[in-house]
């Protein structure tokens, strides 16, 4: 069985049997239509996954697509950007729900089969006139290229974000593909983060569940930007089976190169979101181990990649492991101070808790001023490791997120 | 008995017995003689309690100190700015041995009747040289009014801060004296903060350890400015009975006066500690109430308190209440999005999870506007109560700390 796992920049059509489309409605502003709803369609039934925000505040549109996945398999994810149909009450609920009778008429599905997400503004009523009238045309104009979906899920994202590979199953090609928003508040419980992935593997449902909350677990939940997490994040992993392997089993074969493709495909993904966050200018990779446990170094890993003066102090390419130090310290970890060392990109700053004489301040601050590096943090007490990425803190993202949304009112 | 309680500027001179003083030896800056090192005096034995900073990689110094105080009732405490003699290992608990040696013998005391403070650079060895030469001078200098030991143990505060308090006890005047120093990481647990009080009272060692621990519950662990803790942080309480008063019993005659007076000391100074954070604009008020229990209200609060969008809000002036229900969204607490009620300053913003249109937006933005302003939560579950003192996040704060301690290299 080959292991080549072949990337591109392909979207959610790039699998077989799968169709999309966008269309500009209005929804983020009315006078500019950009992009702002999109459509993904399997033209015949999928076996799929989600994972769904864990803020005990969700959306609307989280709480009618959670509860529609354990009903059926979805055929269909709508989603738009620009209002979140969070924190809107009743009229959210029949808002969802207008939104997927409408599609489910148009595409002659059931509604229970269709996905709703939503990202923008919290707390604002959905301009309904304006998605009604707009699902019509966005039946219509489904295709088999990539009509601009990742564009049109973006809200504070600079840049829309795809990633699709291909590799083969006992010789048959199977193909991922995938779209992501992110941006702002991505936290390590995936904040305003949207993720859709399509592919043609043939999967059972419990390996696709599996293979989902693993690939989740090591890539969306391990970035961090700001610390906080959303009303609206959704990751939904649909598989139509077109590509004609044979089917894989939990663990079976085909599990592996599987689960390696879509675990770096969300992977890749999260990543690039960190990168586009708010007014970030480094991607940094926080990677604790000899920890007493897995547990312990999750506290220090995330307790140093939210640390406000950590991150301040990235951006102003300072390589001050002081501030590393405090944020283990008050993790809430196991430690011995004495024994704590940190690394910067490779090179020892902190040697048993003290200064690290023997590398010359210079090359620590080289380091520090590349677009991308990694903090070792070795507790020496155990075995216990975990990493995250997360990224600087700048005065600009201050200034963004202090006026951005002023005049949009309440946003997120 | 006299329940009034007269409150001034004074500092730790203030109550009987106790002299100070304060000296600039070149421990911040070799060239520009600042106030960096202050001492405190008390006359005659006194009894005493202290909390010190729950962070696991605790300075040399905080070890030495709180060792000694399971060991004897401290006559002197001595404070620097500059260096932290944290990170510093072998060198550091050496350091601090020699400064109270040093000390010890001119006082005439016993070294475990010292305490020793520091707060500034961590990784870097102390100056002993211009340390130990500067005590006997130091103590040459004792007198009964405050020598600036406000000034000489501020980094990045912009201003000393002291608060005194006179009242009686069944006739007699008691005094309270206290000075602190905060900025920076102020945060949950007490950070880069150190606060010194002195009182005449005559007190027993269950009863000042009791209010002691109260105050400190209801101040210093009640404010935030960045989530981040320190290496250094400590609060010493020494009193020596010269006011002459019936000695104060735990939970007898005069304890809920003193306790009164001693919460209100360390309450103003850490409300001035948080409007003194580093580029800090607004002082908030976070006050959850109606909370499954006090734990869940507490969860609440602390995940508003630390939101970096909810701080930049704030500094906005932008009334966002949006980002504050998803603060309260991930918090971990028992909520009902359908049940939070959020207001700005009295006037509802958010009812029953949604915007409260009774409220017109004009009015919220009023409140923000203020330099001090509370945001209440109400999550209509129960009777769980917490607030918590917080500020907001400017982009000013985000340069400030990229930049201020480059040249110094590690620092807090």
């Amino acid at each position: 069985m080959s292991e080549t796992l072949i990337f591109s920049e392909n979207g959610v059509c790039f699998p077989k049997g799968f169709r999309c489309a966008a269309i500009g409605c209005g929804i983020k502003n009315p006078d500019v239509k950009r992009l702002d709803l999109a459509l993904i369609y399997s033209k015949c039934p999928t076996v799929s996954a989600a994972a769904f925000t864990q803020s005990s505040v969700r959306a609307a549109c989280v709480d009618f697509s959670a509860s529609n996945l354990e009903k059926a398999e979805p055929r269909a994810i709508i989603a738009n950007s620009g209002n979140a149909n969070a924190c809107t009450g009743p009229a959210g609920i029949r808002d969802v729900r207008t939104t997927a009778r409408i599609l489910a008429k148009e595409l002659g599905i059931l509604q229970r089969e269709i996905q709703v997400c939503s990202t923008g503004i919290i707390g604002m009523e959905m301009p309904m006139d304006r998605i009604e009238s707009n699902i019509p045309e966005l039946v219509k104009k489904l295709e088999r290229y990539d009509g601009g979906v990742a564009e049109a899920i973006m809200t504070s994202d600079t840049k829309p974000k795809s990633v699709a590979v291909e590799f083969e199953i006992d010789g048959t090609p199977v193909r991922i593909g995938a779209v992501a928003k992110g941006a702002g508040m991505i936290n390590p419980n995936m904040a305003t983060m949207l993720c859709f992935v399509t592919t043609d593997a043939a999967i059972s449902k419990a390996e696709i569940e599996a293979a989902t909350a693993i690939a989740v677990e090591h890539s969306f939940n391990r970035i961090t930007i700001d610390g906080d997490t959303s009303t609206n994040d959704s990751v939904i992993v649909m598989s139509n089976g077109r590509a004609g392997n044979r089917e894989i089993r939990k663990r079976g074969k085909g599990s592996l190169i599987f689960r390696k493709a879509l675990n770096e495909v969300m992977l890749r993904l999260a990543k690039k979101m960190v990168a586009d966050g708010e007014r970030v200018t480094k991607l940094v990779e926080v990677h604790v181990r000899g920890a007493k446990s897995r547990k312990d170094a999750e506290k220090v890993a995330r307790a140093v990649a939210n640390s406000s003066l950590v991150k301040c102090s990235w951006n102003g390419e300072d390589p001050n492991w002081g501030r590393v130090i405090h944020a283990v310290g008050y993790s809430g970890a196991h430690i011995c101070k004495e024994a704590i060392d940190i690394y910067f990109g490779g090179l020892i700053a902190c040697e048993n808790g003290m200064t690290a004489k023997k590398t010359p301040l210079a090359e620590l601050i080289k380091v520090v001023k590349e677009d991308e590096f990694t903090i070792g943090i070795d507790l020496n007490m155990g075995n216990g490791e975990f990493n995250i990425y997360t990224a600087d803190f700048s005065p600009e993202y201050v200034e963004f997120n202090r006026a951005e949304y002023a005049a949009a009112k309440m946003a997120k």
